[in-house]
């Protein structure tokens, strides 16, 4: 029995993330690969030097191409179920880096249809409603408007449905029930979905009227949606949509990935900053019972959330880091302190994301792809 | 073991209308119906006096609603995997006929991607090319510009596929399986078409705002399309869609529903006239092995196929029809003479059609439904 349950739909137990690499079938992304990254993009981002940003499929063929003069596109999506956390913002980030550094255009799908399908209590007003709430957190990221196209499935179905229904006729129930586990239960629409997701690793190309190199940047829990796709795509003359595998972000309670349905342990974009700094003073850490003894045996910071944060997010200087890592380890320094100085930047990293998101408000019809 | 198959994609053997209106479920047209509808339609159609329209699901209930003040719009559709025959312009002229008894708008779906996912031959762009091709045909059946609403379901899918989902979220893998056989080698987009089929039983009342009763004109092959339809309907605070059913027009064959697979014994309406009367000079008839016999023995026009096209729609004139019966039965008209009889109409016929088809290219896209 495995100890911990990746899907796109569930994340349990603690994720070993080598093992997870051999189960998907995916590869490391190996020191010769950050090189020759580094090389395009002037410097590492912070996810890579870390290793959040740990997996990949074929961005090495991506490199490849690009280094013969073959431009390759971004894609990558959000299932608007509800507000935006900073969890998710983690592949936008680094989304945003590599459209930068290799000038690529970005189509950004959210899938309102799957979250409709998916989630019992969801109406489907609501599922567009939050496309257009977690919209405004994609652009907050900093997208060029110019090379960045966000799009609803349900909104834009008119081009998605097409490539879709190619992509179906040569995917069958046999091979999504073993990819996505679905059952005579299942319903027809979350059955069909996954041509619906593929769509876009492939209808850039079609639009455009050539071949283009496709690479993914996402969880790795999203890791099987593309690989239907990375099947069909020859039949269809069309590249193997690329990828690249991020971890998932820990919420603040005690292990397990950040998520929505925990609110008391998720930093929402659209949180107040100090409602937010109330939910990391309550984090799980890896303090000990009373300050006296945390003194004299140190914290440990492989288990805390709020380390967790400052690693993932929170703090950019790995000096810094080292020392936040440092001196709880040695007893200097205490949890409480520890968590203001992480509400302290969540605060200002609020304000500032709040800032960007209401503006993105008066130019989101910019970014929103329609013909 | 069935004599005969009916389902939505096969016709086989000689279909035993009563034994299929028990197996299907649904209800004969009876007298009092008849007089019903013609008190509103203000005379009967020739379809419904020779039974050809012979079945329905809720007619009873959508003229009630009609007595109550509600109007109803009429739907239909055409598969667009080839030239349109005679045997497809049946259910078109009768809802034409419905159109204007009940001053109904129609909405006309075009299903190309149903075409696509199950016609493994039968590239998209084909597909899409026919619906072209068959809208034609639908305009020079004469319905009303202001009134009629054509759509493909992959131009149309933006509309369509928000209705779409919600049907799907209510019906599961097992129901369509129990209904159209699907099996696990199936593709997904068949596996979500009849979704897509079920959704103009709804929009137009999305479309509207306001819950609109729908009435479904067509051979009852297409009958279990709309069962799934008739299940959701409720749950998502629609009325269930009405159905009348008509019968197939056999082929210029032995047997069997005139099909575009034998299309030596198809007459399509693009066909040059002169070929089709030639199609008809070489139909299977209920003749005698010699002309001498068929003097003395009389003709079988109940197993000819010549008689049929008379019956189903080149003979309006009850009187005429008779006399041909009678004729044949005692040996006075001999199938040579008949069949030119029948292929002088069908020139007839083709010409006009043919006619109105050309001049249907101006005024296409007053018909075509985009937004």
């Amino acid at each position: 029995m495995p100890r911990f349950v990746v899907t796109p739909w569930e994340v349990k137990g603690k994720v070993d993330y080598d093992k997870l690499v051999k189960q998907f079938g995916t590869k490391l992304i190996d020191h010769a690969l950050l090189k020759r990254l580094e090389k395009h993009a002037g410097k590492l981002h912070m996810f890579l030097e870390r290793g959040i940003f740990f997996s990949h499929r074929d961005f090495d063929w991506i490199l490849n191409k690009y280094e013969e003069g073959e431009k390759f596109f971004l894609y990558t999506g959000r299932g608007p179920s509800g507000h935006t956390h900073v969890g998710h913002l983690i592949p936008w980030i680094f989304t945003k880096y590599l459209q930068d550094a290799f000038d690529a255009e970005l189509y950004f799908q959210m899938t309102d249809d799957e979250k409709f399908l998916f989630r019992r209590d969801l109406d489907l007003d609501d599922a567009i409603g939050f496309t257009y709430e977690n919209a405004l957190d994609v652009i907050a990221c900093g997208f060029d408007p110019k090379k960045t196209f966000i799009f609803s499935d349900v909104e834009y179905a008119k081009t998605l449905y097409k490539t879709a229904i190619q992509v179906a006729k040569h995917t069958t129930f046999s091979t999504v029930k073993a990819v996505f586990g679905f059952k005579g239960s299942s319903n027809i629409g979350i059955i069909f979905f996954p041509a619906m997701q593929a769509a876009p690793c492939f209808f850039p190309s079609v639009l455009k009227g050539k071949n283009i190199p496709c690479l993914i940047p996402a969880a790795i829990d999203q890791d099987p949606y593309w690989r239907p796709s990375r099947d069909v795509a020859p039949k269809l003359g069309f590249y193997k949509p690329a990828q690249l595998h991020c971890k998932f972000i820990p919420g603040l309670g005690k292990g397990g990935k950040m998520s929505a349905s925990q609110p008391e342990t998720c930093i929402f974009t659209t949180d107040a900053p100090e409602a937010a700094a109330k939910k990391i003073m309550n984090a799980f850490t890896g303090g000990r019972g009373t300050v006296k003894e945390q003194r004299e045996k140190g914290g440990n910071p492989d288990i805390c959330s709020v380390y967790q944060y400052f690693y993932f997010l929170f703090e950019e200087s790995d000096k810094k880091l080292g020392e936040i890592y440092r001196t709880c380890k040695n007893g200097e320094l205490i949890c409480g302190d520890c968590k203001k100085m992480l509400a302290e930047k969540v605060k200002k990293f609020l304000v500032d994301h709040q800032r960007k998101r209401e503006k993105a408000k008066n130019v989101i019809q910019e970014f929103m792809l329609k013909d």
